[in-house]
């Protein structure tokens, strides 16, 4: 199972993509980050997100796409900005065809740590070591999104299958 | 010049097409409410945004696109998804190639009604009289996207000239 994870950012926008089954180790397949310029006005910066996220669907097709679930209680104007790439990351999965799943900062820290506490660099640790990289990834925003992918290997698979079973049932659709 | 307006949310979009000229009575062409169904997931809601929104953009060709810029002093659970649908709104205009521009909730306020802090019925009262209607646009959410396309025809077309010339002059394109 190829997943495409994305920590979203509208100034830095961290992808990372992996392979792997449930249980087993990942292999790291890429990671990228998508920067687009603070100064460019917002419509500009989200047609530039959406078009090299779209490039990085089309280029690496995986089967799912999983991002990082926006709350607020962070700072405000970033918020606004992270939930804008969110969307738009979310969309170039669906526009795609692709599962999109979401997961919250804890989900995704507790995959690959064991803690729903851990701190940034214990993730870049553990993502390091999963994957068995000579070194952390760099830059590291695209720890996240390494991390993100990792977490819907081992826990999104079950959550596809029952989607697409339920939706099944649903339509009369068997696929 | 022809404005589509959109006043972004999750569940309810409201969109409003309007014509006309700075310092002159706008004409109303159309408007429609765009809705996703709450109990659907995410992907599945932006995707049914993004669809609709393409849709009456390719069908009303506007010469730009006015979508309200989204505050965070509201209810924040509603603002991310508020956020996420004007994301898709914005995009829905950059990606026909189209100039979009955003306008806070006070500046449209006060473009229509001559106050900032003027309250729905008052701005639906006055899209009701500029636009020459028999009666308020139903249902309501779409007076405010109606708002903000008049908004735009009086404040955008100088908006748009100044960008694209600033355009031109940096690119050396003469467009």
């Amino acid at each position: 199972m190829l997943v495409l994870g994305v920590d979203p950012g509208l100034t830095r926008c961290g992808v990372g993509v992996v392979e792997g089954t449930p249980g087993r180790p990942c292999r790291l397949v890429a990671y990228h980050v998508v920067q687009t310029d603070p100064g460019d006005e917002l419509p500009a910066r989200l047609l530039r997100l959406d078009q090299r996220l779209t490039e990085l669907v089309a280029e690496h097709r995986p089967d799912s796409v999983a991002v990082e679930r926006v709350f607020s209680q962070h700072n405000v104007r970033t918020v606004m900005g992270t939930a804008q790439a969110s969307a738009v990351a979310v969309l170039a999965g669906a526009r795609a065809g692709l599962p999109v799943r979401t997961y919250t900062p804890s989900e995704v820290k507790a995959a690959v740590t064991g803690s729903g506490q851990a701190d940034k660099a214990q993730v870049t640790a553990m993502v390091t070591r999963l994957l068995r990289l000579a070194q952390p990834p760099k830059p590291a925003d695209a720890a996240d999104a390494l991390a993100l992918a990792i977490c819907h290997v081992w826990r999104g698979g079950t959550h596809d299958r029952l989607a697409a079973a339920t939706r099944a049932a649903r339509t009369g659709d068997p696929r």
